[in-house]
């Protein structure tokens, strides 16, 4: 049997970050990572490869990382995992090992309606071969439906409409489309970009089937509405992948992903789960998140890594920052809506503030950005923040989410020492973060 | 006599500023602005008068901001100021107060050289018709030399290249351009980056003498080389400007500034000053800081006008950011730079990461970015951090600015909450905060 100090099972952005994390803390270990895989898409660019980067070979997680780090790769399919023994089996052979870190990731959600299966109908897996095919599909589709309108579904619509000379139409059973990462004036100004970038947006929209002999022919609303269709793609989320975990007997937490404790070791010695096949806690409230994202998949992969031997760091729970991006309009968000902040009972002070990302407003390169915070109203603490303005929206969202992990205060924003410059932010006199924490501050004195 | 509550004497972004949260901390109180300017121009933006907006009249700090704000304003010079009887003095008659803000900005250096006020010699005045008189001149030059190689300095250069036909020279006394803000290998890349747009920049370059009858003709360095110019501007820093602070027996400070405390108070009851005119103090070590930013000026009006009837709030200390663009080029710095970090007696981790701002790096809009960190060795707090990027350096420069304020550690960045997208950041495998606090905490581990 084949042995090694350090086995990472998956290759993705969890697994890739554990390998390179577990390797920077205990450098004089082996660290071997098993994938299936041959190559790994990146998960979040998936979208870009249909209208933007036009081939899927432009968007794959180099190996070239694992090499430059020490990184033993190995291509075979895990069929089993011993934790006791802490061995694994492959189709390639068994391995055994000091520490086991599973970061299996997720399968994608399927909509459990008629005809969910039929041809042209295409899940988003992340693997090379199924989005080549995908492609081509596309390329010949004529009328493309993607279901489920959270940001891989905008994504995914306007890259496909960026093709040429097809119908594409988003359905999103909700009233709003982004309604978990927005509130509702935000998620209203990305429905009216896509739209003015000629998709059908479709809300309230309820699929009661999938139509077609063999091949997809068109969704059926439950209103009875027929969109007709050649492709239909589900961006319908996404479920941990815990079928080896499971099997072994690793404990399961609530929303059915592998339970983790804070170090994020499962329920079995020297065994660590971390990405989307982890159980996660928000940072707010301790309860469940169900959110999975690339970016808190490598988060847990660097606090896995860095515990191996010892505990060095510990997970504060899911703050929740992410970010979207349809032509030149972005927007990003971080930690609690004001809707989702009182849907937990938090009594909030939202404000938000609209002024150009340069000065003056003239300069080249600006674009009218708005920024929304939300505190609770006694402490003062920031709770969320959300941004819409253009490409410098994606960094942002990453001050708000520093001053979120803090638990900076209003006043602590009020006071933020920003650099500014004419070419790159907005004025000082009126930087959004601190106008915003400033008319904060003054509704909680009137409160 | 005129009376009113809260009186600001300055209308540039310090006292813009402090009138508006004044307004917004004591809504009831009639608040004042007087300034003897006409219109205000914005100060960082007057550089890019000259190139990019093309008129100074595309740069002005609009009024509507005061008006919206129920501020009253009024033109006139102030003349002498007594702060026992909270009265000032103008040319359009006294006013009586309550509390009285200093806003009184600085006024532009001038090498002490022989020549240095001939006819065609222009020190940066933050003021209307001189910088149209300036714009004039230089339309008609065809040799310009600017003084001095900080921020304003090349960007004045960059912008009075992109007026055409015209050679343009910078010198700088010291061995790299922008010494102050960044480190050598961040200075040698804003040198080759300006050289290749056909700027002739200078260091090591001491003025001897500005040569010319009336009309100024040419620089003369030190080592005799004679460089020709029409124009020659100063870039050489600005000094408080505290002349009726002075005459009236305020206290001073180490760097001739008007002396205030961490409230923004000066020596004599109710009397305040915030920005360019007002002693400064670093975040790091509490010793004078000698940096004037139209940041740092906001910041201390924020700290002023909300302590005008009650301390409710303290200056922290000059944590030192901002950020530097010339075409496509952009670089931010916040806090220490390694040297200065070094020099001020820290024993220091440095680490340095570069990779595209994009996932995958072929995505549009990208730029090859390297973000330096700098942490103190034994407690791994960040002390400092320096950004080469595009135009979304300018934000994450305020990333790095969040985490230096709140006094966060390399483990604290190490286990960062970021968001990432394809479009808009770098991957979250290699998010270069992230990677480049992993890499001090190594460094930290084998010290």
């Amino acid at each position: 049997m084949r042995k090694t100090d350090i086995l990472i099972v998956g290759g993705s952005a969890a697994g890739a970050t554990a390998a390179i994390t577990a390797k920077r803390h205990y450098p004089d270990k082996e660290v071997t990572l098993v994938r299936q895989e041959k190559q790994v898409p990146i998960p979040c660019g998936i979208p870009y490869i249909f209208g933007t980067l036009g081939d899927a070979s432009r968007n794959i997680i180099p190996d070239t990382l694992l090499e430059n780090n020490g990184i033993t790769l190995k291509i075979a399919k895990v069929t089993a995992i011993t934790p006791d023994r802490l061995t694994i089996e492959t189709t390639a052979g068994s391995i055994a090992c000091e520490r086991l870190v599973l970061a299996t990731g997720s399968v994608p959600g399927r909509l459990p309606v008629p005809g969910f299966d039929l041809d042209g109908t295409f899940p988003i897996l992340k693997d090379i071969p199924h989005l080549v095919n995908l492609q081509k599909r596309l390329q010949q589709a004529t009328h493309v439906v993607v279901i489920g309108c959270g940001f891989i579904g905008i994504e995914f619509a306007d890259e496909i409409h960026k093709m040429g000379g097809k119908k594409v139409s988003v359905l999103e059973i909700a009233p709003y489309c982004l309604s978990l990462a927005y509130d509702r004036e935000f998620c209203e100004e990305m429905e009216s970009a896509v739209r003015a970038r000629g998709i059908d947006i479709r809300t309230n929209a309820k699929v009661r089937e999938i139509k077609g002999q063999q091949q997809v022919e068109a969704v059926v609303l439950a209103d009875g509405t027929e969109i007709p269709a050649d492709v239909v793609i589900f961006g319908v989320g996404a479920l941990p992948n815990v079928e080896i975990a499971k099997a072994a007997g690793l404990q399961l937490g609530p929303t059915g992903a592998i339970a983790v404790d804070r170090a994020m070791r499962t329920s079995r010695e020297h065994v660590f789960a971390c990405g989307d096949c982890a159980e996660k806690i928000s940072f707010f409230t301790g309860c469940p998140s169900p959110l999975r994202l690339a970016s808190i998949a490598t988060l847990e992969a660097r606090i896995a890594g860095a515990n191996l031997y010892s505990v060095r760091r510990e997970h504060d729970g899911t703050v929740g920052v992410w970010s979207t991006a349809i032509g030149n309009l972005a927007m990003g968000t971080a930690g609690l809506t004001e809707t989702a902040a009182r849907q937990n009972g938090y009594d909030c002070v939202a404000t938000a503030v609209e002024g150009p990302n340069r000065h003056p407003g003239g300069m080249p390169g600006g674009a009218p950005t708005k920024l929304k915070l939300v505190f609770e109203k006694n402490t003062g603490v920031l709770l969320g923040g959300q941004v819409r303005g253009n490409e410098s929206s994606g960094e942002m969202i990453n001050i708000i989410s520093a001053c979120i992990q803090k638990r900076m205060g209003a006043e602590d924003l009020a006071t933020f020492q920003m650099g500014t410059h004419p070419a790159l932010t907005a004025s000082p006199i009126s930087y959004h973060l601190v106008n915003a924490a400033e008319m904060a501050l003054a509704g909680m004195r009137n409160k």
